[in-house]
């Protein structure tokens, strides 16, 4: 993939809204997403943010407004989960981001006809864009990884098999839900030292500030995709947070790794940037030279290169009591996905080297996406020590885990001089009490 | 649930090869499968199997050969996936076996009409029954916990959590094939002790030996599903092989479970036996006194009473070399289910106590069902001592582990006095030569 017009960081759309320099959504953005009028009884169909609004591709479709070369490509961006879409391809892809760029310049012709297309986004609400079939969560910080391992094994905290194997495991898929959905703190078995488990809400809740990033088209089972081909399969982006019950996890993850404390709820947000979108921030991962050298099915001058993204990253809590005193949530971690271990074509090859087939929709969790300082980690867990120094907020309340009422929030964004802003919008969600168990 | 008139053993079908006694599927049995003409282009649809015949539901749905009660069972039976049938609930599966018993009987009026919807299973290739959504692999023999346990920790085989928790993990639903769908040995970072990993085809491919349990109607995300009513949402039993690469499990799976060395593939037999037609076959899982009850959310009565199965399971191996002498598979493992640590209702109760959400055909694996000694264990892993003493098949070769062309055979049955046969049929699977790494 190459810069072409779409990125040129000059255009300026008919939606004054994109213009500001400071929307997530300019026209050099384009995601995609489904929705519907919020509390509507009307079907989820595709749309394409463009500044405030959304571009209703339903309606985009019906009204056959973006020319008769990228019909298909339109009618699979219409439907209500977008998988078709995503197993176009690549080239499918970027005709549909050209033809959107043109018709929605200032001073296009289709200015009009796309006008009536047009839904403000604080009218609607979103859904989970895809079936998901399978959805994999991988350990792709080397940050987290040490971090977590030091808790555990202050001597060795990172497992002889880290630098080699992009570790990943797979996750449930049927418990993703889209921002806004607020989940119940699960309950589970808990483990004091010495005594018996019991059956409890989770004491230990915590988020976990991961990238997703959606699978486009497949690959044949008992074929693997090679890493120079593995970005064509990789429709877009999103947030993604790995909710995660630390209690239950330490009890039950031995030694099959983790399940009750991670498949009660995934949250991601609605809006998947596209791997076109973020070309202007890709950049290089320059492994440490003391490191081993990625096995060849890992390795390619390519992504070495430009295999990592500089996708500015942020936490931020809202507690009860910052809501009843009007406070925003406040950010607790700035960083960026650019300081993963291993990169998405990284994971896509190992992911398939066994002939593992990816199918369109899956979806991949990044892992927590710590950086190498304390003010970039991307949990409590990391933060607070595991729990033995609790968090500060501004407002005198401290944190070690989780309380019920608190909404964790996390922004993405993409931002330097001579290329457009491009934001991912905000992936976020509330804690409310256990159901008693 | 209870016995009722379509279990008597005295029932016998106007299908003669359905009252031989040997039969797999006699008219007490009525598994679901969906199927199509082999090496056809014809739509799979649902079937039910009778004696050494398919009773093709979209023939009956067309001819109305059935009766109107049941109508929206028919419906949802002769679909090319069974997910809308499962999701009916137990009454709904109860009314369309009690009708399908009645008609298919010595004597029945629809005779005629259900003569010309039956297609010899002889001649019909089976489809993966239902769109699994998630599929789950728990651990729930201690046999095979402790054995593959003593490999790694001679001293401490079973870990602490094990009789607390029926221990799960989440597997690849994408690569979930059906049995007679022959795949690739894998390749894989295999690591010797003392050099780095390479990329290789596994050297260490084994089969597991386990059930596969498909979730019926769902529970609301957040909301528990009790033990007590755990049962009403399983729709019914498979046979499950979890190929499993040990050489690459070793080096991968620490430390959050394994993942490549798993989701290359996992086979499944056509057949879905109802937990009804499994209702003579219901028997007590006795606790060994010095183990820790279970926490109550685990616990019930009738769990203690009658919540395992007696289902008799049996491996077999059929190498190339037997292929091409005309030898039959050589049965190397007799067990049993009724083995397993932790019931079907435990893991229901346990997988949603957090609130995870199951979905109507969700595929739920019980792990390895090993017995207690090593006639019955369900792995090569368990059998050879980890590689080191390897197996002698009667023709005079040897294994460790599986070879290109070796087909591995499993079968499954219930079987005593006073009550009808009910077969699972069989899963087979040949290993095919790796995709040159």
């Amino acid at each position: 993939m190459a810069l072409n017009e779409t990125h040129d960081a000059g255009l300026q759309s008919w939606v004054a809204s994109a213009n500001t320099g400071s929307s997530d959504f300019p026209i050099q953005n384009l995601p995609f997403a489904v929705f519907r009028r919020k509390s509507s009884s009307e079907a989820f169909r595709g749309g394409v943010a463009i500044g405030d609004q959304v571009l209703d591709m339903a309606a985009v479709r019906d009204a056959k407004a973006l020319g008769g070369d990228v019909q298909a490509q339109v009618d699979a961006a219409a439907q209500a989960q977008l998988n078709s879409l995503m197993a176009m391809g690549p080239a499918s892809w970027s005709a549909l981001r050209l033809a959107l760029s043109r018709a929605l310049r200032a001073g296009a012709a289709q200015e009009a006809a796309l006008k009536a297309c047009l839904v403000p986004q604080a009218d609607v609400e979103y859904g989970v864009p895809a079936q998901v079939g399978d959805y994999t969560d991988f350990y792709t910080s080397v940050h987290h990884a040490t971090n977590v391992g030091k808790l555990f094994r202050p001597t060795n905290p990172l497992m002889e098999n880290y630098k080699w194997v992009p570790i990943g495991y797979h996750g449930r898929a049927s418990s993703i839900r889209i921002s806004g959905v607020d989940f119940k703190r699960p309950n589970g078995q808990l483990k004091a030292p010495d005594a018996d488990p019991v059956l409890k809400p989770c004491n230990r809740l915590d988020y976990e500030l991961e990238m997703g990033i959606y699978a486009g088209s497949a690959n044949a089972w008992g074929e693997a995709i090679g890493i120079e081909d593995a970005e064509n399969h990789i429709f877009g982006l999103c947030l993604l947070n790995d909710w995660s019950a630390r209690d239950v996890q330490a009890w039950e993850y031995q030694p099959l790794g983790p399940f009750l404390s991670k498949n009660f709820a995934t949250s991601i947000s609605p809006w998947i940037v596209t791997l076109e979108a973020l070309e202007p921030y890709r950049t290089a991962f320059v492994r440490p030279s003391e490191d081993p050298q990625p096995l060849p099915y890992l390795s390619s001058e390519a992504n070495s290169q430009r295999g990592a993204l500089d996708v500015q990253l942020t936490v931020a809590i809202q507690t009860e009591k910052m809501r009843a005193e009007g406070k925003a949530a406040e950010q607790i971690t700035r960083t960026s996905y650019r300081h993963a271990y291993w990169t998405m074509a990284q994971l896509i090859a190992h992911h398939t080297v066994n002939g593992c087939d990816l199918q369109p929709g899956d979806l991949l969790g990044t892992g927590t996406l710590s950086g190498p300082t304390m003010a970039e980690a991307g949990a409590l867990l990391e933060i607070t020590e595991g729990g033995k120094k609790p968090l500060s907020l501004s407002n005198g309340e401290t944190r070690t885990f989780l309380l019920d009422g608190d909404a964790v929030v996390f922004a993405g964004w993409c931002e330097k001089p001579g290329a457009a802003r491009i934001g991912f919008g905000e992936c976020r969600a509330t804690v409310l009490p256990a159901h008693q168990a």
